[in-house]
């Protein structure tokens, strides 16, 4: 497997766009992804009670798991807009699908913005007419561009392997930045492959592909309403048939464009000055380590000492014990970087000035140790600012 | 009832005090709080499973529900510090009960500060004579103020009631500021009475103060090591054993006392600019009712809404929708002050200079109707300031 340039048109048979239609004041704001043959097609989405009118479309077109086009809005979320919301983002699939000439169920709809304002539908339709027409496999980073919110950066990144001697692309795009939590954030992903592969291994490969990314990053805890993650494989590879080995490469390979898009939309986090990684080790079952993780990763008091570079180790104790009714002071051991702080619930004496370092780099390690099993699990979060305040103070 | 001045010495019988002994760089750190007659004591703890020194050792003096004596120092948290903790703790309320001429098992003790530091013993031991020369029915205002950390104002209260004709009086001290969750943050309270009362019902009662007060304050969800609220009832004002409707009386007054105590904390909350009250009904039981009104509370998002004046209700739905799975987005109704803002899921069209105002006031209040059964909860929270961020930063 390599690295290669592009995003969500790498594979062949893909084209994408995006163009400002007036939804926000400036930058773009509306982005289509389309595949020249229909896509097995699969996704996952929020698990927020309270779901976008695109969430409720998507699942529904989803049903015969087949696609050929993703369209999506930045700016407006079309979410706690009622039975109209449904009615708005339908009207926008069967726009869609008129131009391009599919069936509207093979339109998949995503939407992220303020929450509780219709979308402005005569903006949306006026502009989906240039939009089609400049679609073109070189305007993937365009598509990044105009599902942005507050991040300051695209999100893509794309990949090749090879399957039985056949070269095969995988590449995705992200938006990410704030109301970022597992079980979906206020995020967006959309994987594109041109391997060949069936439904159920891509759903497979994507849920396990989800869980160690996108679904192991936290800016603050808050789980968005309009959060999906959806990948389409238009088979135009011309592979064999995926054998078990070759499932593993093409799974090695999610994996990496998955937790890639995950870990920029971290380092772009709203206000991030830090990338804090934490591991969870010797827990009970990987449901324990991570929630002891994402006790940790959410904890105001923790976020706020990694900003201010103060290796407050304490915070983390705290965070840790309250985390699990299992956890057990007399067992826990903390490391920050290979600096071994707390053992068996006692502090150790450690040179402040090592800890000092450790804690100012861009990239900060904790490791929890819970002493009560076997287990581990991995989460990628970042500081919490007075800028991260700001930005969503003034939102 | 009625207020009276005064705090933790209010109630016949008991001496305080508070002194610099060196713990911190200045202000005063040491608190001593004490009954000429030997009380009916009960205490609540921490939930944390990572606990300090004093709160294994104040469980075991409360073994025999007797107490005389409360040492309080802040400054250092006495916490992940092992056995030698353990012993610096009972090697204090050891020359506590010397000077005092009561049983060391008659002291009880608490810490609030950083953790994993051992205490400075010597300087403690030192400054106790003095302290418990000073002791005074006069100085409850100087121990509120040696139990500070970041608070910026000392917290104390005090009522009188009668009781079959008897006047009783029962008041209290508290500190806050960070660290605060319920199931006790780093928050410490102490309550002192004169009233005859017997340890089932005085704990009964505090249990049942401390649930709707201190285990409905929230600042940011997190929970500290330390936390720890004591009762102690020395039955000076002599009144006639509790009837029923005399407990009630009790009751409603130690309810006052304790709300607000805890009121006073979140008020006071580190960088807190705005007072925010969640009033969740219709949930199908109370701990349902708790579980969204504390996501709300605690979430980052809603919390900088709040800071910036910004009625970004959205948010407040997307906290609520991933609060409990059994949440119904078509059930949901928000109301921001006396504004209906949301109905069934829908957004109601709002006048938003309306809500501007709302969200521009010191106190702000949300209602967040379920729609599911018959019960309510009431949580206090307040905002995420950059102040919040930068005390924190820097502590």
């Amino acid at each position: 497997m390599k690295v290669i340039p592009g995003g969500v048109t790498a594979a062949k048979g893909f084209r994408a766009g995006g163009i400002h239609c007036g939804i926000k004041y400036k930058n773009k704001d509306l982005a289509l992804i389309y595949s020249e043959d229909p896509c097995v097609a699969c996704g996952l989405f929020t698990q927020n009670k309270v779901q976008a009118a695109p969430i409720s479309l998507s699942r529904a077109h989803l049903r015969n798991n087949r696609a050929q086009a993703i369209v999506i809005n930045s700016g407006c979320a079309n979410c706690c807009t009622g039975k109209q919301g449904i009615r708005d983002a339908r009207e926008i699939c069967a726009s869609v699908a008129e131009k391009l000439g599919i069936s509207s169920n093979d339109v998949l709809a995503a939407s992220t913005g303020t929450i509780g304002k219709r979308l402005p539908l005569k903006k949306i339709k006026k502009a989906l007419g240039p939009l089609v027409d400049r679609l073109s496999p070189q305007r993937g980073l365009a598509a990044a561009r105009a599902i942005m919110t507050t991040d300051t950066k695209p999100k893509q990144v794309a990949v090749e392997l090879k399957i039985g001697g056949t070269e095969v692309r995988l590449g995705g795009i992200a938006k990410g930045a704030g109301m970022i939590h597992p079980c979906l954030a206020t995020m967006l992903a959309f994987i594109t492959t041109d391997a060949a592969i069936d439904k159920r291994r891509l759903e497979k490969a994507l849920k396990d592909a989800v869980d160690n990314s996108f679904n192991s990053i936290t800016v603050e805890g808050d789980t968005s309403t309009n959060d999906m993650v959806l990948a389409l494989a238009n088979g135009k590879a011309c592979n064999r048939g995926l054998r078990a080995r070759d499932f593993k490469a093409f799974q090695k390979a999610l994996d990496f464009v998955c937790l890639s898009l995950a870990k920029m939309i971290i380092k772009d986090a709203e206000g991030a000055s830090r990338f804090v990684e934490i591991q969870v080790e010797q827990a009970k079952d990987i449901a324990q380590a991570k929630k002891v993780a994402f006790k940790v990763a959410n904890s105001p008091l923790v976020k706020t000492a990694i900003f201010g570079g103060n290796p407050n180790w304490g915070r983390i104790a705290a965070a840790a014990g309250c985390a699990d009714k299992a956890v057990r002071a007399d067992r826990l051991n903390i490391y920050l970087g290979a600096v071994k702080v707390l053992q068996k619930g006692a502090a150790l004496n450690v040179n402040r000035e090592r800890l000092n370092k450790i804690f100012r780099k861009g990239k900060i390690e904790i490791k929890i140790i819970l002493g009560l099993g076997r287990s581990a699990a991995r989460v990628f979060t970042c500081d919490l600012s007075d800028r991260y305040v700001k930005i969503n103070a003034e939102y």
